[in-house]
């Protein structure tokens, strides 16, 4: 490699190819019929399983973003904290569930979804050499993020149930390493992040997990990131880290994203909530970042969370993933591929342990040194033309083998999508063993 | 100061009471009738002529923007790096004045307004220690922008006209200090920040000046951060820094806003342009800050590009800003103030040596001791209802001196804004000397 006369600094240079440009670029040379994606500009020639969601906000979101538009001050600058508006709503919609009146001055800050939220939580609290703990499999943002102010990763592996190559059970028997959770508390541990319901496993973490982590965290003083954007769609009882009592309160934030609440996540719009003497913080550090978000769709999503329980728009939502997940999963029970039943969210993970890809299958020279998720991934863009995702993305090296049976699919996805899906996926019948 | 319990990163720990907080809590403080800010969520008793645009994007813009709400591929994620519409109109509208085709998939990328794209840039090529040149007064967020990837600031004053305190002029007349400049560059030295047309000088750069700075960039090695966002509202010929030589263009990256180009600042759609080797690390930075930007304002974006040219819109802009100048500055003609001619954007520089506060008024202790600017803000604020920017917030403490009798005015207002200013600027006839 020649030397580049500017050099990159170390966070941006040299990156291995990451999994959405392996599956695009998959979907790209597929023969497949063709159809749009979104993930770059290319001809996908297949279905598309992966994060992108297939359907519209609901109307009364949209008509209050074009009404926003027509107003000055919803196309100008808002407040580098927020629209008034937007947090007063969040404040409104999330009081009951804190079980205490969220202050929208002060606890609750606005953030260009909640990917730059979440950079803006590390931003505020990370020194270089601080480190962060995060779960495996998990959202590959979070890497980037934790590491752009210098902090040094910790990783806690979950694990799939033993018998998840034999059969279907419930996304809740994925856990915890507790053992190596434990002994990743160390002085200089200033942070975790946990995850639920949780992308891409589709647990909803319990209230003893919960617990059980939070009292670590009291324990060794260490901030808790509660990353609670599928906090919409939870299939069983769903419990907020932050309500476990007053002391974990003080040392949680939790996060949020209008995107995934109102099927708009092109719209950029999250939060933090969390005590003053934390969100002040983040509020400076994402000043520092983007200095104000989106104003027009600040005030839909403002407008989103005023009408959405008048309209009935959340118990709308949940019932119809889980409709969407039943639908989507009866492929599987047909063809006797096990899968982790979600408790949250709109992931799938399915095992194909059983699903073999013949010997002499030629992959690139890039997939062909992937775990074997990463193949059989390739593999079904090209011979089904259904594109989906490789969970080993979410793990550390030495821990792919976890995962590598697994494949992620998401379920949010209009029904005929969802219907031409499971006819390609019968297409594995010959596959199995 | 007690401890605190969850210590913040220095990055964000400790600031000085910045110069919008200031202004709102004097606007929010004033005894004059009530209008609306959007600063913050406060009642301003006056007018406000700070950096808010008063009015709405143009109505084809405005109604893209409506259009695309309806489309599913608009309200979701877009590409990283932008949609390929927006890249594309990008290209197609500036490579005429490149004088070269640029390349919409390599050598322009999308970014969360102005701002978030600078950072992206920072982040993209500083380690710390490295050195960013910038010219005071400079644009705010720079500095936190620069400081975040550990960057080191090296400043270099402008200065006005000598004459400044007697006569109007134009803002050509602030001059860079050339031994300044010269002097700070160093090994370590990695980029530098020019802004033209300038805020708050409203100077735009001349070719000679351009031509010098980027001679020293080319002895020197350094990239160029071209921060060109006013680049649709300049009044004398402009010139920017790549197209002055092919070497050059291999090192400058430039900045563009959709904000300021279609007057939607909260639309928060920025880019930057410039050689493939550059703009795949912005990429880069930008994926990990932001993950991409807001979908279907860059397609409103991309809309107003395809259509600007043919309904007449930059320059029905630049002649409408000219109006808004011409009427505004009249009071100064009026007064005897003299003011810097803007050459480009919508800032106006008046020189306030002549008012002279009363000996006794009484300023709030985070005023008494700032320079003279701001205490001249606050007492304008207060008496007559007017809220504008001290420009000293914009140069190191060692500078203010530089420019204390100067006030920024922001005339991107509606007419009868303007003209009620006017009025209540007649009010400081009696503080004149
Ligand atoms: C677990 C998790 N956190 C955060 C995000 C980012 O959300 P947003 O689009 O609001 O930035 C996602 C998006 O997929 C996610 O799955
Ligand atoms: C010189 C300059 N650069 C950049 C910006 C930021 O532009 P944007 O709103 O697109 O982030 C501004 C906004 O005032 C500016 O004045």
């Amino acid at each position: 490699m020649t030397e580049e006369k500017f050099k990159p600094a170390r966070r941006v240079a040299g990156q291995r190819q990451d999994v959405w440009s392996i599956i695009n670029e998959a979907a790209a040379a597929t023969p497949k019929q063709p159809v749009e994606t979104n993930c770059d500009d290319i001809a996908f020639i297949g279905t598309e399983l992966t994060v992108y969601i297939g359907y519209n906000p609901p109307q009364f979101v949209l008509d209050a973003a074009k009404q926003a538009l027509d107003r000055v001050e919803c196309n100008q600058y808002s407040p580098t904290k927020g629209r008034p508006r937007l947090k007063k709503a969040i404040a409104d919609a999330y009081s009951p569930f804190f079980g205490r009146e969220l202050n929208p001055e002060t606890e609750v800050t606005i953030t260009t979804g909640a990917n730059e939220g979440m950079l803006s939580a590390f931003m505020a609290f990370i020194e270089p050499g601080d480190e962060v703990i995060i779960f495996e499999p998990f959202f590959d943002q979070y890497l980037s993020n934790i590491e752009m102010p210098g902090g040094v990763i910790r990783y806690v592996p979950m694990s799939p149930p033993k018998d998840g190559a034999e059969r279907t059970s419930s996304a809740a028997n994925w856990t915890i390493d507790w053992d190596v959770l434990e002994s990743s508390f160390n002085e200089k541990t200033k942070m975790i992040v946990i995850n639920t319901p949780h992308n891409p496993v589709g647990k909803v973490f319990s209230k003893e997990e919960l617990q059980r982590i939070g009292d670590l965290c009291l324990k060794h003083n260490v901030l808790i990131l509660s990353d609670e954007v599928y906090d919409r769609l939870y299939y069983v009882p769903f419990t907020r880290i932050a309500t476990l009592s007053e002391e974990l309160a003080k040392q949680t934030m939790v996060v949020g994203s209008g995107g995934k609440c109102f099927a708009a996540t092109g719209w950029r719009v999250g939060w933090l909530c969390g005590p003053p003497e934390l969100i002040k913080y983040v509020s400076a550090a994402h000043t520092r970042i983007c200095y104000s978000s989106v104003s027009p769709l600040q005030e839909s999503v403002a407008i989103g969370f005023e009408q959405a329980d008048k309209v009935g728009y959340w118990d709308h939502s949940v019932k119809e993933m889980q409709g969407k997940i039943k639908r989507f999963c009866e492929v599987f029970d047909e063809l006797g591929i096990p899968y982790s039943d979600p408790e949250g969210g709109y992931f799938v993970l399915a095992n194909f342990a059983k699903v073999k890809v013949p010997d002499d299958y030629q992959f690139p020279d890039h997939v062909v040194n992937r775990p074997r998720d990463f193949k059989m991934a390739w593999f079904m863009i090209m011979e089904l033309g259904i594109a989906a995702i490789p969970p080993t993305e979410f793990y550390t090296d030495q821990n792919t083998h976890i995962a590598e049976d697994w494949i992620r699919f998401a379920v949010c996805k209009n029904d005929d999508v969802l219907e031409d899906a499971k006819d390609r996926l019968r297409g594995l019948k010959t596959y199995m063993t």
